[in-house]
């Protein structure tokens, strides 16, 4: 390829608008494409550099506000208006819904369960009994283990490794836990100085691979949901029969019977999330907080739970087992977003449990919206009203 | 709760400057947040409605540009300089890398299998007969159903319909064609249609569900795997050993095996994906060219396979069966996601196969680059010298 | 290795007592080991052939009956006496007690809701968009394929063909009824027969394995319960409050709560059938009748659905989307299994779906009981009483 | 129900032979089913309880030998005849085969990695937070629940106990040893009594369901395969390319691409195992030797590995990760069954991971024996010869 086709970029700093403006033109006389409004940001360069290289400007998608909801959450405690960063029309209007039923009904309770997060290298030796070996001593030097991981990190903490064997190769996770961050860099470099201790210690001969694919990172797997990929939390209420009815014009027998089916549709599919749609909620919320993006992989599996009580009340339950979301780090600190964060108090270290308890009560409004909408039958209008009619 | 908590709304436009201005100030009275650079944005109000409820303002979200990236695709064809929005360091950096290889091997072939989009209805009966045989009826009833499905769009064509017997219900999934839409509110409306042509038609007594939840929207689940969400889209390439060696620092050999290990990785963690990394590209894209972010979840599911060749070359194809992506309707028409597409060349009807394409392609570049450099051991410290010391 | 460890084997035919007696010499002189029991047996060794090779005598397992049962089918009308062959103490009093409950609540309704079996080659090409065009060829020419495919079998019908395109190679399934017998074989000869059809009429170069590993054989898999190997079946019930709370001591509301709460650790667990243990009663089932035992993995998938009715009763439903069973070809014409078959009335043809009407039945019998077990806590007690106390 | 058609029950000892024939003829009245060589039986019926209910006789399944193998395990070291009871033509014979082609390679090395047997309880609270405290509580008072367990056998040791928060529910899955014995009575005893002590210890209220349906016992789940409900089992070996090429006609390269093939056609069917078909030698091994034969469908997941080496041999392992094998309790102790376990040197305690080494080299054997037969096209050929013609 001539050079002709590259794309410039400055010997010098290259995070200056200066830079940016000669890459949209470079682009416009490749391309013929006008970047006039992906060129017009407030944000300053300098808050650039770790979030993004060859830098020509800002997508502005549009934030809405839903809410507010009450949270009676450990960390998060109150009326909260949260910003949903979406392109797709009813979609704040259906959790602002959600939202109106939860606060009539007492608000929602909030609890992080667990927070882990995981690197997870391949071991290769000669044959499976190596492999058994080597696990067991793996356990046995625990410690050296942790202090080598420990050595990069202030703030990351080893807490447990799994193991599996699969023929000759012994696969590790390493599960750490990672303050406010979401951590996996920091569990990246941490893992890679455990690995290389242990290569350095192991009487054996020892080849690994950083990721063997057990991590699972930007991926959803069945074993983020069972072993908790960033936090797990937990959002639960109970939904009162009176407001159910009044409000979404739904009777609570007939969402206990809409919801086993949901179910079983699930179950027939294989799905993530036996819910109407966590996604939603947190990639608006993801996007509008500086959260990576592409983490809503992970952090959308889970499970709604119910049951119709005596009174005919209903409880409701959604456990997110592994949300990944930080309050530091990452985008977090760009201008908009930390603007979005500071909304929901969420700034700075200490508050990324908070930040969780918000995500999932952010979900189980969606769901109560949604779940209700697909009964009472005005999903596709509500849909028209609110959504372009794209046919 | 009080009218003092009400987020303000007009009565009459809500998509102006000034509404959204009022709510900023609501917002900042209520939790001190300062929303000036959400509030700083340069696209009109008029091109809101139809995208989003109780606007602020917009998440300014840094957009870099990798490639340019050789496509011999069927719809994309050339060098693509493709628009990442994302807040992930060294993300942009990685792509570019692995696209430099795909250019130095001649540049990767894309093929567009198939689309389709689905909703699907649960028919409710008194027993397992009464919904075997309504399943009968449905195959026999076809060609009225379809006339009722696409009376509701001018685009969208019914395919055909999966059904499953679970109990006595009977799930159907309708699977339709939609152009250039992702077309979820499309085969909403459409389903809506069929399924009240089907209660006012079939003989018998007949109970539905719009959604059983086997749609399966904003879900990553096998079923989308198997039976192509969105589209099923494979981008392949010969990567030449002397290019990986010279450029990546990798040996062909090793990089097989380490397939294979990955692989089995995957399938022990049960992972949507078995590759290193498809949401990352698929997210940043999304985001840039005014997809439904929530997608993601479905579209990073897939396959990444390999063969290592007689001649020490090596064989790479990325499969993703559930890519759901549009060059019309939903956020595809505001300004700067217009110029994203612009910059594409994807701009509005007869572009949706293009543009998944390119992101088949872009995938297919960042795990190139990724599992390289898991190997080759410069992963992390990549990291640290893109992305911020965030430990 | 020298021949003296060769196992002997007639020249002429080797299905005989004098050979089998030869053979248990042999390995008495090699390893010490009596088999005087398993030389014990009435059945005529000309049985064997299609059944066994280097025959050594028989296993004795023992069979208890239970019931009988009320069931309410399409094809299996009136009360059986269930032969189950197991080793596991309290397994046939425990599904004795189901079906006592089910007889109680006036019997099981059985639905077979369809049936298919399958073979899945894989055939290879050069890159996608060749493949692609191959899965064109292959529906433009189901009419010669099938013709090809028929011409080996009598009773087979190829119904459809599922494909799936992954990178170049074009995954087929070919779905064929196959009457009263499982069937594995014959749609193994009829899908070669097809095969070797489509390599010498395809215009293009075409390269194929005839197992791609997705039919799944003796493997639980996904695809599978998704779209049915062997016998979709249903077992109905409605359970009536007062029968289970007299029989069974257990409260029906008590009962949905438990089923809602193993639902969810089904699906935690990632688990192929939600309910207590289909497995059981269809192992057992499957020895007795001669089917291949084998099969018991794809066959004990499957759903296990519930509702609470108004009236405190309880609507009780297990689907088995791959149910496997036969009552022709394979173990139904020995001696013992067919007499089993006969305590059935099901000998011979015309009779597979009666069979797994019962199966289905039986499994439901056994959920039954086993549910309420866990919920009036004497589900340890009873193995105490029945089973060997073996710790 | 009228008495008549109630099965006649001695009203002392129910195991005898007189009662066994009051059945039979009770059965022929009522059905017409002459059951007269299952009749024919040479074990006492003093052997049977503990075993069977409503004993009536015995199915007589063939049983044929595989074999030799050579095994260099740690358990079971030389070569073995093994036992397959089994109709299914042709699989006798396909064994030998693999086993052949393993002896000429100079043996199958096996590796027991680990092994457990596990109870889950549930345990309701009224949120999640209390939930989550009983979960800290259990990590506190781990001392006090094995004693508890513990108390009730003098085999089974509580080794670990997995924890998850779903809802305001805690799910447990207790983790033993059990020796010999398969164990899943022992574990139910063991864990009841843990669930009785902590009902009566912890200081909150506190409710709980034996089995919250996470066990999985005689389900295959994904959580089974990570972590080793039974024995986690593997084995492997260096196929020399000569061998292949000889025996079976197959060529290694050919043999790397089909099973690379082969996986990807397992991972788009999510199939429980990505091999040719392990179900089948369990399944004959488990019935000859009086294994739990609802447990095939643990035991048949796995992973079946592959690397082509550089000198062109082909390393191979099945890894086998819930195997559920005894040589203590069940079914062993019955005369033909103890008689097969007796050819393997397996009868009686210290015994099970003889027995489990034995199971992972058959399994193994039959894989390559099929593996092979796909691709050099005469396997359906083969079931011509050795099994009936059925279509």
């Amino acid at each position: 390829m001539s050079d002709d086709f590259r794309i410039p970029r400055s010997p010098d700093n290259d995070y200056s608008d200066e830079w940016a403006g000669k890459r949209r033109e470079f682009l416009k006389a490749k391309t013929g494409a006008d970047l006039t409004h992906t060129g017009q940001y407030s944000i300053g360069t300098d808050t650039l550099p770790g979030n993004i290289e060859n830098f020509i400007g800002v997508v502005q998608m549009p934030v809405g506000v839903a809410g507010p909801v009450q949270i009676n959450g450990e960390h998060a405690n109150g009326l909260f208006y949260v910003p949903l960063a979406t392109t797709e029309g009813t979609l704040v209007a259906s959790y602002s819904r959600g939202m109106r039923v939860i606060n009539e009904c007492g608000g929602v309770k909030t609890t992080v369960v667990e927070q882990f997060m995981q690197r997870a290298p391949a071991f290769i030796f000669s044959d499976a009994r190596e492999a058994r070996e080597f696990g067991q001593w793996v356990d046995d030097n625990m410690e050296g283990i942790a202090a080598a991981a420990e050595s990069t990190t202030s703030v990351g903490k080893l807490m447990h490794i799994h193991q599996w064997s699969v023929a000759r190769v012994r696969y590790l996770r390493f599960n750490y836990t990672t303050g406010d961050a979401a951590g996996q860099n920091m569990v990246g470099k941490a893992t890679l100085a455990a690995c290389e201790w242990i290569k350095a210690t192991y009487p054996g001969k020892c080849l690994y691979l950083l990721s063997g694919n057990m991590d699972t990172d930007k991926k959803h797997s069945h074993l983020n949901v069972l072993h908790s990929r960033g936090k797990r939390v937990i959002a639960e209420i109970v939904l009162k029969k009176e407001v159910l009815e009044r409000v979404m014009k739904v009777d609570t027998k007939t969402l206990a019977k809409a919801s086993v089916l949901a179910n079983t549709g699930a179950m027939m599919a294989g799905a993530a999330y036996n819910g109407p749609h966590s996604a939603n909620g947190i990639a608006s919320l993801f996007i509008a907080t500086g959260q990576d993006e592409a983490n809503v992989v992970e952090s959308h599996a889970g499970l709604l739970s119910h049951e119709l009580l005596d009174n005919g009340d209903f409880y409701m339950a959604v456990t997110l087992p592994s949300l990944i979301c930080a309050t530091y780090g990452g985008g977090t600190g760009l201008p908009t977003q930390r603007e979005c964060l500071e909304l929901l108090g969420c700034v700075g270290k200490g508050k990324a449990n908070k930040l969780a308890e918000i995500v999932a009560a952010t979900v189980l409004a969606g769901d109560i919206s949604l779940a209700c909408a697909v009964i009472a039958g005005h999903w596709v209008s509500s849909h028209d009203k609110y959504g372009r009619n794209r046919s």
